[in-house]
């Protein structure tokens, strides 16, 4: 076990604190809030974007950039929405800074105060649709189906890595229609995208489902969202899907003419993952000893570490090395060989190790002779003998094998930790145990809802889509309830 | 010509304008000073930035993501640097906004002001050497060589879609050194590497230079540009890499010991190009009908548009163009078959050409017979009849010859507007006439060089890096000068 790293069972929070930093995810930056995305980190939030993109692109939708500041006003116009927002967001007032005439430091420019304050963005619903005004006239023009990478803020006063910061990385998407049908169609396409992002990517099974009132995004008619289960048996909401009626349309006036030349409000949809998505693959998968990547977005697949005993034949180890990397280049897989001399195999073993890189090959003098290599599995740490002939293909199946375990573990442990309960005691008990997704019976009223978040801070996750009916009796209330909603303690 | 585009000859500045909005590259925002880029502008983005992104990674930079805002205090700590950032900056001053208790809008709470004000980033050299700062220890960790794509803002009055907007889109790399020689080679071969990307990809040739000391980055010890020349005889400067010196390790306190066990402070660079390249490349091409695209990095690179003849054959020209538009994508050629029936031929040509497409492909019924296809280049205009057969190998090498094709004409055109003058009058009847670049004597002061800019507008681009050495005497004040310098008006 990594003595730099504080065990789950010590003290869950810090054990993902100590995985993010000292596995070269993340660090805590000089401005309260704010995160500093190392570049190993990086590395894997470019390999979630660049897949998720994809999968965007495939869908039909493309990219565009809108400004970074929202004018005051605009927040405004949309009631929920701003209820929602106004309490977290940052504020710029001036754009200039002069020298203190008192001092040495600066200060704001007095003179230099805007006419209207200018928010950075929390999330772009008004600026966009303040655009898509000028962009819609008719049923031509529709669907409009845009997407946006970018930093939002919403300014938190708990924060934690990745998983709530002052400003995040994530994308939006923000499409227009003409029917309510049919951006409702989107809303749950865009579910499905991000579920299955999750689920064959980032090896996360996710429950799909909907957000009860309380808990829906404001300014939308419904929420979807995908949620998942962290090893401590908490939930997380992992990626949203907003279908939000026409109310961003009649905030900002967006009417479109229809074929029969009849004037009304465009629908429309929202959708977002961030940055979060590494923290929930942090705490999904990791264990004591650092990361688990699942092959298919780790940075890095495949490290070679060549033993040396001394000079021994040591431009051989190398020559061989180097060549087994080109190799498994060559079939398409990212490897590196560590020929660094100033660290030593045991050193650079628990390094990848803490770095979660899936395959660790060793290379050494014996091996030379069998022609074999020592091939380490990351997430089982089981170790075999592999012939160095046909490498590339054995690796490439024991990376589809690795992701493939890495999930059905997760879905194991998941389907484990959904727990039936009918009565107010199991489920306290259930919560203060092995915790989890506990589906129960609820009233269906957003005042039982808050009784119960106020009594065990455990919140309704969702309505899982296709969720059975089932009539029963709500576990705090015993008033009648229609079907089982999930209840979880959630990040 | 297009009736909805200003000709360069009536308003120069109004075609610009006219070609970003009416060519779909951007829109004007509701907030001050800052553009939406659409779709079509932000998958040129796209394809400029992930060619620099992989010349970056090849270059053995990584990527990483440091904090929007830095607090007040960091800017402050270079004395040039906040000399040349703070009368530009928008300053977050608050972190809620509440109901107007005396109306129904919304006011910035006065309870919520932050103690110490935050800029939003208008460069990152502050925040990232305050990291930096915990990041280096030894000439172990040395060299870093960091790269970030993010938005930036700097509070421009008077702004160009994409020439100039109070935010932009950029990357800056931000590297740390042992040695002083290593951080100049880096800045000189980020220079190159700039250079490669505007003469191979955008077509656009520069020149390589060495700013003067008033036209240096705000913090550097010597600034490196490339500079390109628009139609209209104007300079712009496509890029800049600076060798920073220790100014930065010295503001923020950043040493490392070295392999004899010293302490020294690092040595630093930045380099950083913006959507900026985007308003280049629009300028150095285009002509009076639309956009001219070189096809290395047009989003779109052949559209295939068939000409009806009511529903004669329809289905069979749909057949063949839909088979064409696959040969071409199995090709790697990206392309689009225009089967849209609300838009006549000639609407969509004019429409691909104020796009840029750089290869428009017609197919009629004729063309069927004969088995071939009308092929028209964006830039010269010329029409070619092809045949089907090898469709795919011909446009690839049409494509190729294109790209060449525009990049000599660029070339020619630069080549044609570099001027030797040796006197003053000399140098201000050229600026009158066709303009361009002046190579001109100065005597080297910061004093001649405002002087020249007060009467003139025209300011010193670059000292051209292998520039030869020359006596001659400053057009200006007579005095000795030791080599030519570039002057021109700039955007």
């Amino acid at each position: 076990m990594s003595k730099e790293i504080t065990s789950r069972e010590q003290d869950y929070a810090q054990w993902y604190n100590d995985l993010v930093i000292k596995g070269s995810l993340a660090d805590y930056s000089a401005v309260r809030g704010c995160m500093v995305i190392k570049p190993y980190g990086f590395a894997l939030w470019e390999k979630m974007r660049d897949q998720l993109d994809r999968m965007f692109k495939d869908t039909g939708h493309v990219n565009a950039y809108f400004p970074l500041f929202i004018p005051k006003s605009y927040l405004n116009k949309e009631a929920a929405h701003v209820e929602g927002f106004a309490k977290e967001c940052a504020v710029v007032t001036h754009y200039r800074l002069k020298a203190d005439p008192g001092g040495e430091g600066l200060i704001v420019d007095p003179e230099a105060r805007l006419e209207e304050e200018l928010i950075v963005r929390p999330t772009s619903e008004t600026i966009i649709w303040s655009t898509y005004k000028t962009w819609i006239q008719s049923y031509r023009d529709l669907p409009l189906l845009i997407n946006q990478w970018c930093n939002v803020v919403r300014w938190e006063m708990r924060t934690r890595l990745f998983l709530r910061t002052s400003e995040f990385l994530w994308q939006e998407g923000h499409t227009a229609h003409a029917t309510s049908d049919e951006a409702v169609a989107e809303a749950r396409q865009m579910l499905g995208v991000y579920a299955d992002f999750a689920e064959k990517y980032m090896a996360v099974p996710v429950i799909r489902g909907l957000k009860t009132e309380s808990e829906r995004f404001a300014g939308a008619v419904d929420t979807y969202c995908i949620e998942a289960l962290m090893q401590d048996g908490k939930a997380l909401q992992a990626g949203t899907s907003h279908f939000l009626g026409q109310n961003f349309a009649k905030a900002f006036d967006v009417k479109f003419s229809d074929k029969e030349n009849k004037l009304d409000y465009v629908w429309a949809t929202s959708w977002g993952v961030s940055t979060r998505l590494v923290g929930a693959l942090v705490m999904a998968h990791s264990d004591d000893d650092g990361l688990i990547l699942p092959p298919r977005i780790a940075p890095l697949q495949v490290v070679i570490v060549p033993i040396y005993k001394g000079e021994e034949k040591k431009d051989l180890l190398n020559d061989r090395g180097r060549d087994l990397a080109r190799q498994l280049k060559d079939a398409g897989i990212s490897v590196q060989f560590d020929d660094n001399d100033n660290n030593r195999p045991g050193w650079k073993f628990a390094e990848y190790e803490k770095k979660g890189v899936p395959v660790r090959i060793a290379l050494g003098l014996r091996d030379l002779e069998n022609n074999s290599v020592e091939v380490a599995r990351r997430d089982t740490k089981e170790k075999t003998t592999l012939s160095m002939d046909g490498l590339p293909k054995a690796i490439t199946k024991l990376l589809a094998t690795i992701q493939q375990a890495m999930y059905n573990k997760a879905l194991a442990f998941r389907d484990d930790h959904i727990t039936r309960v009918d009565t107010w005691e199991e489920f306290e008990k259930g919560l203060d145990g092995k915790a989890g997704f506990f589906a129960a019976h609820w009233d269906g009223t957003p005042e039982t809802e808050a009784a119960i978040k106020d009594k065990t801070k455990a919140t309704i996750r969702c309505i899982p889509l296709g969720n059975p009916p089932e009539e029963g009796k709500c576990i705090l209330t015993g008033k009648p309830s229609s079907q089982r909603v999930l209840f979880a303690r959630a990040y």
